[in-house]
């Protein structure tokens, strides 16, 4: 077998053979296969796609390409949830401990990586104490004892996910529906779950800006998690201006102790609820998604989410007095108000702006190399569809310095769009993969 | 500037700057650009083409990554000739004498490369004493005293084409139009001439079976040379079979001379009429076609042409005596003939099979280590159209071993498909660019 041939067949835009993506992925890690002929394979698939054959074969390639976790250990279904990122998106936070406590075993696997504020994981980080690096046993031992266990992902999962992801960040090749949905597939399988719910975020705060490529993008990593024999639905939703009100990592800690408590903002609720039952309608733990809803409803008002998410914070060394006690969390130095220029309706938020000035505070990585500061961040006042008089706050920044503060408030200024028609309402959920699964009303 | 945002520019089908298209051409040649980008940037290329101004940037950027021949010192209007390459393509072979003795100065830089026979000075240096190594006061110098000279292209020229060329062959980017005419013309306006001809070959023995693509392959050369200021003409022409009947080293100087002296085969004195006659047009010296074809007729009638070739090889060492005498020329120990396997009209040769023959017999460079034995190939007896009865001779093979000669003959016996329709007759030139070159009957 030759490269060069893979990569004409795939510029005549033919389908490669299962064994033709082995001797890609598995040559590419050899170093068999240099780098030059993956990235003209790489543009080519960017043009001629993949069919859903091919992008399951390329799935289970880079998934083989490293370690698979064994969750067999645990007993009942095991339901991963994954979010293809967006801005004040702690929708784990709330449903890790939430479906414990409706019974379903959480063995969650999260990264670090780059962003607006940083993943889960050093989200849970920002409660004192908290340990994210359990070995395998203590993971699954854990799991087994309270229910839910959190755990750092590690780097022998899908190798060849990293490899490429690396080569096609640099040759422009990111935006390929196919190869985003084998990157994000390949590790959820190779995670061990055995059904998996995705949420696809659109909008102006999203990679995927586009609606209609979100809803394919959705479809194809559920076409691939079925094909790989995990039971796999996913939520395509509205990331047009943040979701809930912060943004930063021990603030949207916070904002998900409120939301266990009930008072959490809507929309967070909302997305959390929807996720929550499908993972209990995957998980065969109920027939329907109304009934879902209702009874992760009843674990919020019962307290039962909130003594769940305690039980965590205990078992990982965390101090447990964060969930009813405030202050405990860490805090910035520094509040910076954002006011309001004029009065009127808040007509949009530029969730991107939100998130870059976010990461300009210290809540998120840059590189590699940026070290998290935990107490950095926004929490929004008003958000879109909001009354707002000119000088009213619409946002309170979090800092440990003052430098560079007033251009991340006048950043976050323009961020918000004031006019003086007040806007449709937002659509928070957009559509379901498979439709079926969309809650009637 | 970014590479980066060069392959994500062009991706998205949008045109590049000049100064983009020379920071990626430049940097390549620096080493500052790695070739898994330039592979990504070729293959978006491939899918997104470039446009006319784009296509001559490209070709100016590798034209100036070397040398530059400066033929300044040469009086008269200096007219190049290039042909894409096909099966038995010794046109220029009888061209060099043949305009120089109408009068236009004949400058001539060959490559030598790899394929079924040698290049033009590989040719050239199967007759005995003929040396290719000039410097360049040499070169000028005969050109001035005789009007001819030929010499072989030096690595120089355009040493990005040769760095882009090595990437393009092992990524599957060769076949773009925009690429190969800026490899083609990169080279040609870095020779220096005033004045270009281009002969594009299209059929079952050319690179480019598409009479469509080959066209366009053409217009996209000649708006290149006259952009970079350079009188620029194509002729597209048939290469459904070998050109002439001789397929080889010294077999195409014999054909060759044969044909200077008024015997070569006619699909061969055909071509060399035609694009002589567009050099001479382009040079000025005629006004139009029918003129310059009568006068090169004339040329070869009165013997000027033959005498000039017998100059030319004087001049650069060679044994002068080839071009009246038989025999002298480097010969093959043995013979074989390949017989009809059947009584018909032949149909059809397939070109590339025989030019892969010629290579097996030793006559072509199978990769850059191979040596080439100047007096092996095939002679042709029948070509499409002529009536064959069963066991009458196709060709005749010439080669120094007996080792493998049955599989090549029973290769080129293949290749001839016998039937018993006489097939309509061969159009020898397909189109003219610009068309208005045409002559007329």
């Amino acid at each position: 077998m030759r490269m060069y041939d893979l990569i004409q067949k795939k510029k005549e835009g033919l389908a490669l053979a299962t064994n033709e993506i082995n001797y890609f992925v598995q040559g590419y890690m050899d170093d068999q296969i240099p780098d030059y002929q993956a990235s003209a394979l790489l543009m080519a698939i960017y043009f001629c796609g993949l069919n859903e054959r091919e992008t399951t074969d390329l799935t289970m390639a880079i998934c083989n390409s490293g370690e698979q976790v064994d969750l067999s250990a645990i007993p009942g279904v095991k339901v991963d949830k994954h979010s293809t990122g967006g801005v004040g998106d702690k929708t784990t936070l709330v449903l890790i401990p939430l479906v414990a406590a409706a019974g379903l075993p959480v063995a969650k696997m999260s990264g670090r990586g780059l962003g607006h504020t940083g993943g889960t994981v050093d989200k849970l980080e920002s409660i004192p104490g908290f340990q994210v690096a359990l070995d395998s046993e203590q993971f699954i031992s854990q799991v087994r004892r309270i229910g839910a266990a959190v755990v750092a992902q590690t780097n022998l999962l899908a190798p060849a996910d990293k490899k490429l992801y690396a080569l096609r960040d640099v040759t422009a090749t990111v935006d390929s529906i196919p190869l985003i949905a084998s990157s994000i597939m390949s590790k959820k399988i190779a995670s061990g779950a055995d059904a998996i719910v995705l949420d696809v975020k659109v909008g102006s705060g999203a990679f995927m800006p586009d609606q209609q490529r979100a809803i394919k993008l959705a479809r194809t990593m559920v076409d691939i998690g079925n094909q790989a024999g995990r039971r796999t639905a996913a939520l395509v939703t509205n990331m047009d201006q943040p979701l809930g009100l912060a943004v930063g990592n021990a603030l949207e800690v916070q904002e998900a102790i409120d939301t266990l408590r009930g008072q959490g903002p809507g929309d967070l609720l909302e997305i959390c609820l929807e996720l929550g039952a499908i993972m209990l309608l995957l998980a065969g733990k109920v027939a329907d998604l109304q009934v879902g809803r209702g009874e992760l409803l009843n674990l919020l008002k019962n307290g039962r989410a909130l003594n769940k998410l305690e039980e965590l914070i205990m078992a990982q060394g965390g101090d447990p007095r964060v969930v009813r006690q405030d202050g405990l969390l860490p805090a910035a130095e520094f509040t910076r108000a954002v006011p309001a220029p004029s009065t009127g309706y808040i007509r949009g938020i530029n969730a991107t702006a939100i998130g870059r000035s976010a990461m300009l505070l210290g809540a998120g990585r840059e590189n590699m190399e940026s070290v998290i500061d935990p107490s950095a961040g926004i929490v929004l006042q008003k958000k879109v569809g909001d009354p707002v008089e000119a000088g009213a706050t619409l946002a309170l920044l979090h800092a440990n310095s003052t430098e560079g503060l007033e251009q991340v408030a006048a950043y976050v200024g323009q961020a918000y769009q004031i006019g003086f028609v007040r806007p449709r309402p937002v659509q928070l959920i957009l559509g379901t993969v498979p439709v079926e699964l969309s809650v009637p009303g």
